[in-house]
């Protein structure tokens, strides 16, 4: 996969780039990504990338003709998918990293200071956003976008066996617990010492029934209990 | 504000520490950083920081009691807010960023491999997830955090009159514009170049009712529409 970043930060991914699971999945050649500078094109004088908006306001706003030339100059073909971050879409969720995962190659351009001028969406497939939050600008939202697409894509060469199991689909991840057995005065579950697989697989799916109650209850309203996860939901309140 | 983060990675905060907007706000003092490797609180010989999980599974979860000494030695008092980067939260949304933007101090336990031992969270007052979608570690989703909060700060100490207007609240912000006023066959709207105010602030809540109509729908089921809204609205159906 080919992702090339266009950014008026490109200083911000240097730490991202270079941190040990992100420079793993590219060494497994798995992702190629490349930074691009869109002040390199701005061709005035000061290498202005900005300006004043028309109608009036306090901010200034990237200008159309440079973005546009920088990802023109950074496409390969017009088949090259151009990703805008931005405030404006609904809220990505994990289904649409695993459909962009399938690409070979896209472009993300990140916006930022006040805003991008409106006419740059003409030239853009898709805009993304990270969440119902306002940050100062694509940068993070963009690594955000590709962390959890590397992710996926190292997830799909690893064995069957490292494979995430996803019989708890739709829920959180139950609690797990490591070394100490004790740790101030909280023990992990003796269920989880004892080596029955069965036991444990049913305790684990009721603690997942639980994290999730206590969470994240909206998952649970439109999810098709089993048989099983109805019995663990009455276990569960009545313990409660 | 003092904000701490506890990670297993600090070499990626460095590009996001050095960005320009970042160490801009953390010039005027409006926020002190620190970045800790929760590495540096295990003192086995090989400065383990994880192990396998009880009852089974294949990944490696990080040790509550290498996490919790790091948290121990990072908190000034009591009653520091200690935050833990989890999927199992509801996605954080801007009146989150807005509450935590008013500590004076927190830490930010940034999770990783597959998991942290859950006895931790007996010691975070708050899990906080930046969204529905899985991504390689916590390290992200602290940055979005402290870049959302960072912002808010740098807001509240401006003159009021470069504070964003809100007087679209809960609504898109409308498209902009900036020159050049025509651009690939695309002009800039003429009533933002003619000058009138009160034209151009009714242009702009309709463009901003018709953005937030066809990328987010969902924003305006609960909305209360003023008469003007309503008006614009019927307009903007009008000409589809």
């Amino acid at each position: 996969m080919k992702i090339t970043v266009l950014t008026l930060f490109p200083e911000m991914y240097e730490g991202f780039l270079n941190a040990s699971i992100i420079s793993r999945i590219m060494k497994k050649g798995l992702a190629e990504i490349k930074v691009v500078n869109i002040r390199d094109y701005s061709f005035d004088k000061h290498h202005h990338v900005d300006d004043t908006p028309y109608g009036g306001g306090a901010g200034m706003l990237m200008k159309v003709d440079v973005v546009h030339r920088a990802l023109l100059d950074n496409i390969s073909n017009d088949y090259t998918y151009a990703i805008l971050t931005s405030p404006k879409a609904r809220p990505l969720k994990q289904e649409d990293l695993v459909r962009l995962s399938k690409l070979d190659e896209f472009v993300i351009i990140c916006g930022h200071y006040e805003g991008i001028d409106h006419r740059i969406e003409k030239y853009v497939d898709e805009k993304v956003s990270i969440g119902d939050y306002i940050l100062t600008g694509g940068e993070l939202p963009s690594m955000v976008i590709i962390d959890g697409i590397l992710r996926l894509l190292e997830e799909g060469i690893a064995p069957e066996s490292l494979k995430e199991e996803s019989f708890n689909e739709g829920l959180l991840e139950y609690p797990q617990y490591t070394r100490p057995v004790e740790y101030n005065g909280d023990r992990v579950p003796d269920v989880l010492q004892n080596g029955n697989h069965k036991e444990i697989a049913r305790y684990n799916l009721k603690m997942a029934l639980k994290e999730t109650m206590l969470n994240r209850p909206d998952l649970l309203e439109k999810r098709d209990f089993s048989k099983l996860e109805r019995e663990l939901l009455n276990e569960i309140l009545q313990e409660m």
